[in-house]
């Protein structure tokens, strides 16, 4: 039998497919701009000799209806996934699971109700969640399908850490505080990374930096998440690629008065034009690193910046822990940038925190292990893998 | 001879009258609902016999020219200041100075015109503290005046630290970086625990907590600040009587969609809703704490946010410093409240940081020092004085 995840946008469907006995990946693929004439698919799969293929079609996918079925015979022709039969269960990403859904969860309608109701507070990714499940029960109406939500691990964040200092009544009311995102993956590798240093996660304090086009950093205690810098959505917190992170929000105010900004302008200026591009220009962390190192100044800013806010939350969550043993950088950042894992954790050593610029600079399938002899805090690199964990958070509940 | 110093409000006037030579105080005094028929007047001063007496009247003060005349009079018939004349200078408090102003600063024309060109950055507060600095200046032409600045001792802050991730372009042509305000206490108190502890400023990380109704936190390397948590606008950072402290932005965004509210009812929310009362319906720390211990659970909440997010900030400047020697607690709450002394510190023990709660429990007049023994970071308690900061300076730059 066979575990498949899907990850469904707006106009795209992710999907990775594995053998339920060892989670192993057999296939994996991609359909972008769905709904648009220059759609595409791709796929990625292990054929019967064991080598790598790769298949690519550009014909125009009309809806995530077409999406699925595009996905299916593409599976099939791959000798993948010969029919839907044959699969144990799906699981989907669900980016919002508010408060009502604190594990992954077994899909039926009063799910998918719960994950509707739920889209005020995710309009942009719910509803494209939802459409992908939808359109994959009916295309497999037998098979068990199991919701995995972003925010399901930050639900053990106590109330003063996800309540802000607002009227009480809202979070009553409108269901506002911090709900965190990223969970899958700060969950995956927090466990990889005890599994690594051989210790019970229940002794640990674990500060996980998931570094991607969006980044949030968690701070994990015994293995319950006590605390996250995204909040009630994924704008908060740490300086992202496009996204501001952490702002007065009476500059909002400010921009209003003096810029005659709405609502809807400082919405797109802040979740698309700020973040690194809003300093430098470039989002791309890769680019920005080499812009720095030839000398741009701009690059250079938006690189300090970046990683000094980091350090600020390795900090604050130091405080929140009260100590920290390990501190995990993931995501593509996180995994790649040596000079953001340096520039992050430069003079800390008071604090424990020393990193070895030998073996930080040095690249790793595996887990890399970066502190230097000495060092009270372990640093890792762990390369995350949300889909894996998907899968297995789906086995876990089919089982 | 003699200095005096003004904080001027919207409808207020605080003023503070000291002996030039060793900056005692001779006279202080509170003008309040200027313009209003109910405002009223009051004086302390030391007579002759060095006794302290009060003195209090009613009659309606029209605006704040007719308030300086009603201060004038007071001080003259209290025996402390016959006339203008005996003035070496008047210091004046400026809530806003910009990147124009990193030191306190002789005021003449062009100064005037720089601290108006401020007012949108500040425009409660500027438009006041100007029409203190003109009518004194008409009142008492031939007297040296300062202006002292809440934000010039944060110039100091590095442009990683001042800039927030957003367009850089806003910071060019609008302003928008974190200024931060308090910076009169900040100073005042490091310098003060720097005294203390007789160590020289050059070699200490410290960390200022200045928790008044408004609240924010700041970290000085060597005695130059290199953050704080209030930002573009007092808005930012710590919990507070009312105002929100940090915030995802994204929440605007959605109380705009879900609750229909326009950038002027938001603005109400955040600053004079929120915070300390927007959490339990009370502002006032000393009712708060007295309610949480009697086990009211919004009070118990609302102290438990409120100390839990100063806890992270302490962590959050500890990186920042890379490491810390001293942290001082100012301000009516930082100096009175012994369980939110208590409730930051606790659970740092890890982090070098180890309360006494005996020590902590203690009153005194002078600086008390809080640590338990074998704790690395001192813990001080020191009561701020930014009138006599504002005399000191003023005193500086008139010389």
């Amino acid at each position: 039998m066979k575990i498949l995840v899907l990850n469904s946008g707006s106009s795209s469907l992710k999907f990775q497919l594995f053998l339920k006995d060892d989670l192993s990946v057999l296939a994996s693929g991609l359909i972008e701009q769905i709904g648009d004439a220059s759609s595409a698919a791709q796929l990625w799969f292990i054929d019967t000799s064991g080598i790598k293929q790769q298949r690519r079609q550009n014909d125009p996918v009309a809806d995530h209806r077409a999406a699925i079925k595009v996905m299916s015979t593409m599976l099939q022709e791959s000798g993948t996934l010969v029919d839907m039969g044959e699969l144990a269960g799906i699981g989907h990403r669900v980016v919002h699971g508010g408060e009502a859904f604190q594990q992954p969860t077994f899909i039926d309608a009063s799910v998918i109700a719960a994950i509707e109701e739920l889209i005020p507070l995710a309009p942009l990714h719910n509803p494209a969640n939802l459409m992908g499940i939808r359109v994959t029960m009916e295309h497999a109406p037998q098979t068990p399908q199991v919701a995995v939500f972003d925010t399901a691990f930050h639900q053990s964040i106590p109330e003063h850490a996800y309540l802000y200092a607002l009227p009480y009544a809202l979070y009553e009311q409108h269901k506002v505080r911090r709900y965190g995102f990223h969970g899958t993956s700060h969950s995956y590798v927090a466990r990889q990374a005890a599994l690594y240093l051989e210790r019970p996660m229940e002794e640990l304090h674990i500060i996980t930096l998931h570094l991607g086009n969006g980044a949030s950093a968690a701070a994990i205690k015994g293995g319950e998440c006590i605390d996250t810098s995204m909040g009630m959505t994924p704008l908060e917190g740490l300086v992202m690629g496009t996204r501001c992170g952490d702002l007065d929000p009476a500059i909002l105010f400010y921009l209003g008065r003096e810029c005659g900004l709405d609502m809807a302008a400082l919405d797109a200026l802040l979740n698309k034009e700020s973040g690194l591009k809003g300093i430098c220009g470039e989002n791309d962390m890769r680019t920005i690193s080499e812009a720095a190192e030839q000398g741009d100044a701009p690059a250079k800013l938006a690189l300090t910046i970046f990683c000094y806010r980091l350090k600020k939350y390795i900090g604050t969550y130091m405080a929140a822990l009260g100590g920290v043993d390990c501190i995990v950088f993931t995501g593509g950042i996180g995994e790649n940038s040596a000079i953001v894992r340096q520039l992050s954790c430069q003079g800390m050593e008071r604090l424990g925190i020393v990193l070895d610029g030998e073996k930080n600079s040095m690249r790793q399938e595996e887990i890399l292990e970066i502190q230097a002899t000495g060092s009270q805090v372990s640093l890792l690199v762990i390369a995350t893998d949300e889909e894996h964990e998907i899968a297995s958070q789906t086995l876990q509940v089919i089982i």
